[in-house]
């Protein structure tokens, strides 16, 4: 089903105060979680509103966000997000770096004690808006094996990092440090499907295109020890450094079960240190240029940069309407009656 | 063959002085050329001395290595590597990093126009040191295509970075953005052995096993797009921002017919700001354990800590003597005698 991004955007909006938001931090949590669905990342969009709902009826989550600077020394900072929206102290935490990075050239700041913050592409971008490279990690609960592992250690810890480039859409990348993300197994075992060789392995360690045995193993990390490797440095970076939980110790955001311990690192680089920001900028769409028109593989018909897809969908979404599950869209009204609100989201006719 | 490590570094950098070195200089660069292969790491030990050698006699490297700062400016600096050695440069980077995040909390320097920075695991470990978390990453010349392309414009673009642990060897991820080196290919068309699927596309982009095949086509990129997303940012972070070359336009190191025109990136993150480093390596070591002693997958008899395996190939290299391809020693007695040294490398006895 589709829904016009205006009225969703006010009513995750409205929910939130309601919650307790203050305006600002709502506006910016649905704009995180709608604008993720518009680019196509439905993991990281508007499914995770009810757990939001959820999480802050149980106690779990403290809303409004109240962050606090621990550390505020020179280029580096560390907030903690008081087990608040992981939204808000991301977003804080950026825009820290950018004002740092002003300053110093580049500038990196931690996040402990948050939640899940959303898809990580958001905070990178927010640094491109300002002529700046920006980086974005975070950890996650475990769900991933060391390398000849078999018990879940790691999160599917991701990370992203963007730049812009003049006439065209920033290019972004924004990936996990595992193959697949659980979402995907878990909706293959919905669908009764099998899924693909080197995916995930089930608790014993056996590789499986089992989805139910999977789920009960780990899964698994990009190329092996490199996977591997990532996750443990930006567990060790976003967790262990920044005081927040790690390894075993992060919850999920999808059980109420107690504060996640989600932590972060954000970092953003002053490109104008270095070059006129307008020359990086047009190198950069030269060089993205000789990469789409550079020969093709046989029956590839297009190539495409990193984030270019997700650009294509917000756009998209945003004149044709965005794609939600008709469950979505049932749970955010259901809440809305809950929460005594008088609007609902309607399905966008064409 | 096995040879010593200390007659190794002396003959080397004797080697190097000759070539118009300065002292410190060859010392630095033996000791990262001869540290690759105490390691373990091959592909980037003293095989590439008699490439020194030949780009020097060619007079397309720059010895006495002399570097230029073009940007020293708060947190950030740019070094302009002058066409000469790339440790020397790397080397220098990354001592910059260190004292500008003593200051700063963080520093981040470039390098542009320099030649191949050996292992990168050594500059990260520098940082390490320190008592901070060391990042490096460089480019190279092409050998991958985008994702989606049948043509290289990008090179297996690699990242280290490492974190010390109390009580054991620092965690250091040294890893490419490519599935495998295009030296293992090399080895297999050597042996008339087949590669593995996965690793290689022919010349039309199309899957291959053959290794002649796969030399004249492109290496394949980790876990597809995010591969190619990595390798790509660090070329627009190492190449294009520092102002060195990047894309198609790097040489090789292999073939003397111009400079590399090779860039890099060297972080250092000073873990003090954020906890006492003795804490960080505490709790480090307890989550490193962790890891060792979880449950392992079926038939795994370990599991590796990043960098461990390679930390036990350096301490094993220096009392049993260190692995080198008999060519390579011969090459190297070969430019003693062109040199006039009275030297030459000798096979250690047991």
């Amino acid at each position: 089903m589709k829904v016009a991004e205006k009225p969703l955007k006010e009513i995750l909006t409205s929910l939130l105060i309601t919650m307790g938001a203050a305006d600002k931090e709502a506006r910016l949590v649905a704009d995180v979680l709608v604008q993720a669905d518009m680019r196509g990342i439905h993991t990281h969009g508007c499914s995770f509103f009810p757990l939001i709902a959820e999480r802050k009826a149980a106690a779990m989550i403290n809303i409004p966000t109240r962050t606090q600077r621990i550390v505020d020394d020179e280029a580096v900072t560390l907030i903690d997000g008081n087990n608040g929206l992981g939204q808000v102290a991301a977003a804080e935490a950026m825009e820290v770096c950018i004002s740092k990075a002003e300053k110093f050239g580049v500038a990196v700041t931690l996040v402990r004690n948050t939640n899940h913050i959303g898809f990580l592409a958001y905070y990178a971008l927010m640094a491109v808006k300002k002529g700046m490279i920006g980086v974005c990690m975070t950890n996650a609960a475990p769900s991933m094996a060391p390398w000849g592992g078999a018990e879940p250690l790691f999160g599917t810890n991701p990370l992203s990092i963007a730049a812009s480039v003049s006439d065209r859409s920033p290019i972004v990348l924004d990936m996990s440090s595992s193959v697949a993300a659980r979402g995907k197994i878990r909706r293959a075992a919905r669908l009764n499907e099998k899924i693909p060789q080197g995916w995930a392995l089930d608790s014993k360690g056996n590789p499986t295109t089992d989805p139910a045995e999977a789920l009960k193993g780990t899964v698994l990390p990009i190329a092996g020890p490199k996977g591997y490797g990532l996750a443990l440095f930006i567990d060790l970076i976003c967790g262990l450094l920044s005081g927040s939980k790690y390894g075993r110790d992060l919850l999920s955001f999808h059980q109420p079960i107690g504060p996640t311990g989600v932590g972060a690192m954000l970092m953003a680089i002053d490109i104008s240190r270095f070059m006129p920001r307008e020359r990086f900028e047009i190198l950069a769409c030269e060089y993205a240029e000789a990469i789409i028109r550079s020969k093709k593989a046989m029956g590839v018909s297009r190539i495409y940069l990193p984030g270019e897809i997700e650009a294509e969908n917000e756009k998209i979404s945003g004149t044709q309407g965005i794609d939600l599950d008709a469950q979505i869209i049932e749970k955010i009204n259901q809440i809305c009656k809950e929460k005594g609100l008088s609007v609902h989201l309607e399905e966008l006719r064409s």
